[in-house]
């Protein structure tokens, strides 16, 4: 079966999916996305990753292309047209298709493009030995809690992850202070058994899987704080773990060529990754 | 007669002229550009522009999508098939097409998008009268000097300038130094006749016409520096004006809602003007 791509009203196979060339998106990086996680054929979290695509178009004075009951008509309808059991829908929005100009066109209208893909949470062998990091300067603009298509800082960073036989890179602000990974938040467990994560200010994007992992800790009666944290304090913290929609809770063992943690996924971390698996496959937040 | 574009080896209707929805600069803002001025139907600066382009391509370990006689060969074709007597060509490269991943796909082809439009320099009554500006702080990243299309940040500012009538917004930067407007490079003229602007740092992008009218000041013999400067050294400029492919040389009479330089035109700004439409007229450096 081929797979269905959504562009702009219509359904069509993912290798004839098209955007005109002068589509915000192409030109000026002007738009936002969402990459919601799909457990046994429903949207995991979908009410939150609404709320944040909403929350995105409002920063960036963009329409929604639809009203939410269309949108999650269309998410169920590629959902269905995949046959997708577990994967991934990534949702992008735009402002439109207009002569190139920098500054807001009047009257274009938002396109919206959707597609699904088939996966299956984070590699099996990362998830068991814990995977290796590198840090890097973060060179990204000042409103990183957008979550834009602008992401070539992001790219350039992976990039750099893997050139270095790293699974992620890890961003560190001009105080050497953690913000986030190139498409993960980043968390560490201190010596006191406290769970630190930075708080969701501009210099990172408030992940959903964050949010879910927030309050599971918090459920399950650990010790959380939000705060900035340094490369120091995290090289030195009994866990370090990444969380996201593909990454869920992924342990940190390495981090530039150290081990980190005893150089094994710790407890906390595999029972906040149970807790997010059970969590994730009831649906989460509809 | 219609438009044309040129997209991935064909000459299509600009109306018609699509990339796929996984074209990396679509999904990651993963490409690069120019905007060349044509001017009696010939490409001005069309070799400043080439060895800036090769530049930002090998910043992002980008390869070109064609040796530079058959981009030559593109850019005239497009000149011909639009009619182009004066305008601009305007030229993206991505890394192409692959399934979205943050980092570099393995095999992706460079995609080659390039449009053409009618245009003849900025609107006469802002030369003539000069244009109001706003300053702004700078939110972009950290490597401006990239000529990337990851522009949301220039997009925003743009559009706050509109937003406030003016024509143009000048970003400043942590410091209090002005960094650049949000499509052209800022220059001001001292009380002693000095003419000022932003060494070409990562801060900015380092502009074409910036390079022509450096070169152009030398050769009148003005005293130019390239010099970081404040927001209130430049508000107590005795001239400010703005350069770039479609500004040309254009005069800024309002910062912030106040007059600057007397709020007319000054002379330097006519001077440098007048000897940038010569040389743009003569084709630049080829």
């Amino acid at each position: 079966m081929s797979r269905i791509a959504y562009v702009n009203g219509h359904y069509v196979p993912h290798s004839r999916a098209a955007v005109h060339i002068e589509d915000r998106g192409y030109q000026f990086a002007d738009g936002v996305y969402e990459v919601i996680g799909v457990q046994g054929g429903k949207p995991v979290d979908a009410g939150p990753h609404m709320d944040r695509l909403e929350r995105s178009l409002a920063q960036l004075s963009m329409a929604p292309p639809m009203g939410r009951p269309a949108l999650a008509h269309v998410m169920a309808e590629m959902v269905r047209r995949n046959r997708l059991r577990d994967g991934i829908l990534y949702l992008q929005v735009t402002r439109g298709v207009a002569p190139r100009n920098h500054a807001f066109p009047a009257g274009a209208k938002p396109a919206l493009v959707m597609t699904a893909r088939a996966a299956s949470g984070p590699p099996r062998d990362l998830v068991e030995k814990g995977c290796a990091v590198i840090t890097v300067p973060d060179i990204r603009w000042k409103r990183c809690d957008i979550k834009t298509v602008s992401l070539l800082a992001n790219v350039m960073a992976k990039q750099q992850a893997r050139e270095a036989g790293a699974f992620e890179a890890i961003q560190v602000d001009d105080d050497g202070m953690v913000t986030e990974g190139s498409a993960a938040n980043v968390w560490i467990l201190t010596a006191e058994d406290v769970l630190v994560t930075r708080p969701a200010d501009s210099a990172i994007l408030n992940g959903i899987t964050r949010c879910a992992v927030l309050d599971l800790a918090a459920k399950a009666g650990l010790a959380v704080e939000e705060r900035r944290f340094s490369v120091a304090e995290m090289t030195a913290a009994k866990e370090v773990f990444l969380t996201g929609t593909t990454a869920f809770v992924l342990p940190v063992t390495e981090i530039d060529g150290s081990p980190v943690g005893g150089g094994a996924p710790g407890a906390f971390t595999r029972r906040l990754l149970a807790d997010y698996e059970a969590y994730a496959a009831s649906g989460g937040v509809a």
